[in-house]
């Protein structure tokens, strides 16, 4: 059993630790979050210790391991503090906001043997990974283009929205890595564009943006087209195709339920997709938990490094920076 | 060029005299209905001769073949009449209400070697005929159950129910046929169940039917399940499904178009089904022509011949006689 | 919390006993099982107490309910001695192979306040529980045929097979009640079809059928049509159709994964649907726990009834009749 | 009845030829092609004169409308006749493959009241018109973005490519038109990234992409994405996707038959889609003869027009330019 402590009580992280109880081969060994009501309420419904501080959860001796859920600006000290003691972590993306203070933890923790992963959830995902491995194993022949449309199914409130950190670092960042999962080789090209239509005076306000196209172009010319809107009325819309020289393969939405209506209107109705992540990625979520525990007891990388939260930050700063001066960017003068 | 003449003008007739008009190796020899007007305006609007009798078109030497789209009552007498004069007929369903008639007509055409075929038209749909291909080739293995969902759109007007020999005879029919397309072997056994729930006072007058369900079993097992609709508000319902012992092959329906909208309240809503078998079989009813041309021209037996209208009939005589007795009825006690 | 304890520990009663245990407002109080091993494997796993005994089980303090998830054999007396111990049940359909036995256990309970839940799970399911409420709210009208198609991906072995019951007490039971369910009414009149075509010679041996279409018909005149194959090589089909004067509601199956595969061969291909049932009800049988749960401890009337269970098993006995008799079978002429 | 003569008899040619024939209220008025044995054949076939010039063709006073389907750098040079000659055409797209002859021909038309229908054939088909209006009604609310993918089943012939004019003026040409359709305000800006996947070596040498994709933005901020490969094992893969604030509409893919087939591997498999633009946009080119009698016999506006064909060749320009800079292309800039 690998006894793991969740840092960060909010919504997420009640999940996981829930998600670490259920697991056959995982304990939940306590919990902390600077607010304290929210730790203690998950601490008593769970049956576990309650921490006092980040730094006692993680030098417990009945702590092997640590997911890391708590507020972006305190993963990477959390990482830092982890590797330092030589426990396993699990993190939240993104790492962090500043590709700078990345590239420091990156600096910090460099040739560490003590696993960081990733929660890059989506690569969890039973129909994103199936795409992966119908590129993997030849399915489609070589890939040629990679389609992800991403649209969350309504906008955070204004306050989150403020210290966001912006859509591609917030939001695209989830399908910068997927783009990744499924190019499998370095993006060296980023081209970006930018609109301001769910909430244009907000939107206009941070500087940030609510409806954005990224294309990306790996050196052997593999493109990767990502689409995001704030807001789908419809619900979460996440899908994944993959195309190339001999076929396609695609991950479907999921809808509430399986039921379709036909009325003198319409037919082959479905509800409205799932709504939202939590919900969405349930399996992926508990999946996660499974692969972080299997990295662990085998000693092996986990699927998702701390590089790879780096290299998607990259593609969001590239991003950034293709909107702002309009023209396509090369990701070897990001960073 | 095969000449085919079109005795009946209305809007089936009319159809298929378009069809002939069109298809490159048949050419419309001339039209006749009892109603003249209605032969008039086809005769004028497609450019050839209107005949004054149904013996006068039979008769020409300008025509080399008959398609017979007249009224039910006249169709087993213009099959008579058409290998009298040694000329190949395309009649359409049915080819009479009454199965003695039928085999009246039967024994007095045996041995001709003037191809009749008869216009069960749905054989001719690629996707029908697809799930029978798939059938004939094997790849669903043996076939154990075939599902047909036949359901139209609405129905006819009352003056049309009174004369229309009852579900069984007149809309059934082409279930039958389609359930003898996919089995491959003999019907023995059949049971039908049937409600008024649809128009339930013009169906209890006429001691008809509107709603009726009907099981067919042959020999070996084989069981076919058809479910029948006099309304569906949808559209023209019309799915076959194949199921064997390696796997099951579907013919799904049509919609009016390919589109499909997303809301707050549903996903992927398409628009009710075509609407209503001219606008649904009209690549199979122009294939139909084809088939008879093809057949008459390599002197090859029609693909659909009256012994299988014939074969129909009897199915809708076992259903009618099972409804009213409440048991299975054996196909060798009819007729 | 609601302390259920669980007798049986085969597949189906470890699942019932993961789920009791991952109930917010339930607690597994203990498990029993004839076969020691088994039950001591389950109550190690899960941390919580052996019985020795179903009598020691029921009669415990510490259990304030039971579910049944032993043999058919063990059914009505077990679920008379929970009543007789005034604890509340929920029991493992079938009831028992026997109306007889089920007729005596229903005048020996007769009365009773304890609840007594029948585990039709899937009238639990969001699919077609979602049918059913498109029914009952009036979103299709009047109902006039319901479509059940239900086919297990694989027979079970001989030695089950032989004391199964009979497909339609075993199998079909389910989709009886599933009818039932759609309905809203009582069914009277059963005409049922059966063949042997899975496996012949077992069929033959045993006098039961592994491919069989069922026809109910409540006295409205509402059609539900069954059809059932004891093997569906591409997983557990298991759909409804709902058909009504106003539209239609479908239930459709759950592949494996939502991913689809296009090649030059064809075109959104999805893999095999879940096999078997605890993959495809899983979250149904999770809720049906909720609503044993919220039942009791609202003291309401569970949601499916000890009554729903006889009924199930008089159309099963209606169905048998049927076959072997070529006839319709009216359901108060049963027990 | 328009008669609509046809200049040029290739495969295109010839079905809009016959398209003509069939139309109830046109007449095919004669052909010409430069390759005489094409027009003799065609004119015989279908059985109307054959002209020795296109001059004599738009001269003859039995020629009320001209059809143009000859090589594209005729094009320009047969509208300029058209209108001189005070007869309508509908011409093929493209108009010509340099911007400067058709801004030069634009200049030589001006103001004429003679209509010059442009041959964007996709605005014609049912689904995508109806993703237009599902967009032009308000149903989707405020449009966001509209995501187009557009594959061709296989690459033409290399001596084809290497007159084509490039992948942006020959093939994504449609797709400009089917993104300003859709828009329906100005693009301002055009990114374009291009790949050689398909036939590396052969594009590497003509300088041109076979894999494609371009994001437009209009002024508002509305983005089309465009995503062009030129050969799709699985078929002919025309998909338009409108995503805005109330919705989304899709536009499916067509394929060879409704039948699905299901074995121990895979469910729900659909053969490959339709193949090529002939078959798959049938309708469409018929609704093109029927919207171009309509606009002359009418006197109003063709909906497709010259200055159409001339906005979707300046994108053409701007992307073909943006892959060169590899940056964002204003399109004030272009023409």
């Amino acid at each position: 059993m690998l006894r793991i402590a969740v840092i960060g009580t909010g919504r997420i992280g009640r999940m996981h630790a829930e998600n670490i109880a259920a697991h056959p081969r995982a304990a939940l060994a306590g919990v902390y979050d600077i607010h304290t009501p929210s730790a203690a309420e998950t601490a008593e419904k769970l049956g576990v210790t309650r921490f006092d501080s980040a730094e006692a959860l993680i030098a417990s001796k009945d702590v092997d391991a640590i997911l890391i859920a708590s507020s972006t600006a305190t993963h990477a000290d959390l990482i830092e503090a982890a590797v330092a003691a030589g426990k396993p972590a699990l993190c939240e993306k993104p790492i962090d906001l500043s590709l700078a203070r990345v590239n420091a933890c990156a600096a910090k923790i460099k040739g560490t043997s003590v696993p960081i992963m990733l929660g890059f959830v989506r690569r969890m995902d039973k129909g994103h990974a199936g795409v992966q491995a119908a590129i993997a194993s030849g399915q489609i022949g070589d890939l040629h283009q990679v389609i992800i449309t991403s649209r969350d199914p309504d906008m955070a409130p204004d306050a989150y929205m403020e210290v966001s950190g912006g859509i591609f670092r917030d939001m695209t960042i989830h399908d910068f890595d997927m783009a990744r999962f499924m190019l499998g080789e370095d993006v060296t090209e980023v081209s970006a564009t930018g609109s301001r239509l769910v909430k244009p005076g907000l939107m206009e306000k941070l500087g940030d943006y609510d409806t954005v196209t990224v294309v990306l172009k790996t050196a052997s010319g593999k493109q990767a087209i990502i689409n995001n809107s704030r807001r789908a009325v419809y619900g979460y819309d996440q899908r994944v195709e993959a195309f190339g020289s001999k076929g396609m393969a695609i991950s479907e939405n999921h809808a509430m339920t399986k039921v379709r209506l036909f009325n003198a209107e319409q037919t082959e109705a479905a509800p409205p997709l799932l709504n939202f992540f939590i919900e969405r990625y349930d399996d992926a979520f508990a999946a996660e938990i499974g692969a972080f525990v299997d990295a662990v007891e085998n000693g092996t990388t986990p699927p998702i490094t701390f590089e790879d939260g780096r290299q998607a930050l990259i593609l969001a700063e590239a991003a950034i920076r293709s909107v702002a001066e309009g023209r396509t960017i090369l990701t070897k003068d990001i960073g």
